[in-house]
């Protein structure tokens, strides 16, 4: 029987990472077979583009450059190591996948959203997540979150100024109401164990 | 007033980098002032994409992956090298671009030419080049050529097998049917000399 695809999706801050660990060891303890990746990278060439789109100042890349990367990332990140788990039989959670391109590049870099999905058919055949859970709470409390994390070494992305976050946000939410069948909106708020046993609410249909 | 944009296509082994360089020489002779560069790369970013596209081996990346990597490159080489030169009205003088990718990627290795095309919308607007020349000869004769010069550090692309060459050189002799107006086929035949004349002549209705 073929696996499940899950991604984990969401602005800075909002506790992807922690969340898709815990999700993972949630899934295991059901006696799921589970691969945790994330993006850009999960694959050696994703990882070799992986550098190139975090490392530097925050101009090193224009717009469209920068969607062509994640682009090609994935397209190496599906090929490599999502494709052939899902089709083993496992569970893939993936922090990050196409909605963050969509949001981010598409929408509040201005690229538009077609322009993306055209890079992930071309890229990816559009191979689309079974689920994808999104990570909501109020930009200011992620950036808090964020800042008490002490993180040292912020990339690209995070350097980027609060409008810029303001904007993925929205995008994100648009896009999880248009496809309100795949993408669930879930409050980051509370505790971690809070959160966590809200992801795995939301993927109850799917599990055996 | 801006400048011009000349692209320089064909196979492995035609002579395209010594054509490059003699015609900038003889575009210089005529006082033009010219920008000699080549794919991938010609611009810090899409230098740092040549070497994950060239260096490994010839299954690193699959053909997806590479077109999105090369759309990539291309869109920081216009960007930031050729573009900003026409518009200064310099003659830019590129070795291989976007009709390279529609005959490998596109053609050789199967992905279409409208997925090519639309990496290229995407990635640099859609931008072309005002002439671009296509050398050709018999592709025995290219390899002859390729093995004279004792090329050591042969790429992931100079290693593939002779049937994929020559369904790049058939890809490159269909899209010059297609636009015949900015396309023309030069024999890369006979003495340098002979072949950057032909070349020149190719471009009388351009010069100043």
């Amino acid at each position: 029987m073929a696996g499940r695809f899950i991604t984990l999706e969401g602005g800075e801050g909002v506790g992807k990472s922690t969340q898709a660990k815990a999700l993972a060891a949630a899934l295991r303890s059901r006696g799921i077979d589970v691969v945790q990746t994330r993006e850009p990278g999960g694959s050696e060439g994703a990882e070799a583009i992986r550098r190139l789109l975090l490392e530097g100042g925050a101009d090193r890349w224009n717009a469209r450059a920068e969607a062509l990367l994640f682009a090609a990332a994935r397209a190496d990140h599906v090929a490599r190591t999502i494709r052939p788990a899902v089709e083993a039989g496992q569970w893939v959670v993936c922090d990050r996948f196409l909605d963050s391109s969509i949001a981010y590049q598409g929408g509040a870099d201005g690229l538009g959203d077609k322009a993306i999905r055209d890079l992930h058919a071309i890229g990816s055949e559009n191979f689309l997540p079974d689920r994808t859970l999104l990570l909501d709470m109020p930009v200011d409390d992620a950036s808090f979150r964020q800042a008490a994390a002490g993180i040292g070494q912020s990339d690209r992305f995070e350097k980027r100024e609060g409008a810029f976050h303001d904007r993925v946000k929205a995008s994100f939410l648009e896009i999880a109401g248009a496809e309100p069948g795949r993408i669930r909106v879930i409050s980051a708020e509370g505790t971690p164990e809070d959160v966590t046993a809200r992801l795995m609410d939301a993927l109850s249909d799917l599990l055996p």
